[in-house]
């Protein structure tokens, strides 16, 4: 079966996941100080050239287990709105971005599809949450789909009901302003089972599995 | 590079992570307490059709990933000691055997190869620890090796400092008696980095990193 999955999910202790200021040269948005402390080299899987494992990067691993496809919201892909210029935009992620494997971007403005030579495809799609996990599902062949973000985007899932296991990083910052991960999702826990485990550096990784009948 | 990791190895309060007499109907050897939280159907990675995925599932994800070769003691393999007895033993694992790649079993009487369809191929070698590790690397071919115990055979490759990566679970439950996986590895911990992770059942997860130069 085929479950839909939130991986390394950094929310500040005032619900915020993202900047709300996506650029060129600020990607996150004014929310740096949510992302110190994620060292993203680990999801590809476990590797100990890149240097010592610790228990975050051990987490980080889960990123790319039996992941068949993505699904990211227009502003992961890149900092236009509206009508996509002829820039040349392939993401921001070079030659080689990490998804290789069908990768859903969500937008009202549909593009031709961008094929990497690593197994990524960035396929536009102007799609509800159900209509783009349907489609995802099909090109994940039997494994699972990645909710890669940004937060309203994990949001618009979440209301829908449509995950099944988020991994949260509650990092102890207060941006004061950024996306909400939580807005409209008041007894959201109602619907999940939480583990929690605290680090000495005041983080909070939390796994949150969809309660089964 | 290729390191050499040993997973999932859980260890008594007072030291044991083996009990001392493996029979054919105790293959843990009287050591059951040690082994009640470890749920084995995650080693082959993150699978949401087993059910949700708490953080030592996810950490027992590890297990297989990047490796390459595994390097067991004879008493994993079987209750047997001494001349082979002609019983038509393969292990305890039927015919999948969850290893999947070269698997090498130190013995003081090698015998014949034996190959499972899945990728598992046992080998009985009469080998010290760095000359089995020699091998296995090479049969590795650039992947890790992954040390699997039981205690003795770990404790073994720790004396002769070949081990890059540990994954240890302390757990609260005193055995009396059984294999100790420290005797003789006074002040090892000043060879590694250890983080600990605690749990609200008692139980201490490790990661002890190797320091480098």
């Amino acid at each position: 079966m085929s479950h839909t999955r939130v991986h390394n999910m950094n929310v500040s202790l005032d619900g915020f996941a993202a900047g709300e200021e996506v650029t060129l040269d600020h990607p996150i948005g004014g929310a740096e100080a949510l992302f110190g402390g994620f060292d993203g080299r680990w999801i590809g899987g476990t590797d100990l050239d890149i240097g010592p494992m610790g228990f975050k990067d051990a987490l980080s691993t889960l990123w790319g287990q039996r992941i068949g496809a993505e699904i990211m919201g227009r502003r992961k892909f890149g900092p236009q709105s509206g009508e996509w210029p002829d820039d040349g935009w392939q993401g921001w992620w070079g030659d080689e971005p990490p998804f290789a494997t069908p990768t859903f971007v969500l937008t009202h403005y549909p593009r031709e599809q961008i094929d990497f030579a690593n197994g990524t495809s960035f396929r536009f799609i102007d799609a509800t949450p159900a209509e783009a996990l349907e489609l995802a599902r099909k090109a994940a062949d039997g494994l699972d789909v990645r909710i890669g973000g940004g937060p309203s985007t994990v949001r618009q899932f979440l209301e829908a009901d449509l995950i099944d296991f988020m991994h949260l990083v509650i990092v102890p910052v207060v941006l004061g302003r950024g996306v909400s991960l939580w807005a409209g999702l008041e007894h959201l826990q109602d619907r999940f089972t939480i583990e929690s485990v605290s680090f000495p550096n005041g983080t909070v990784h939390q796994f949150w599995n969809r309660k089964r009948d």
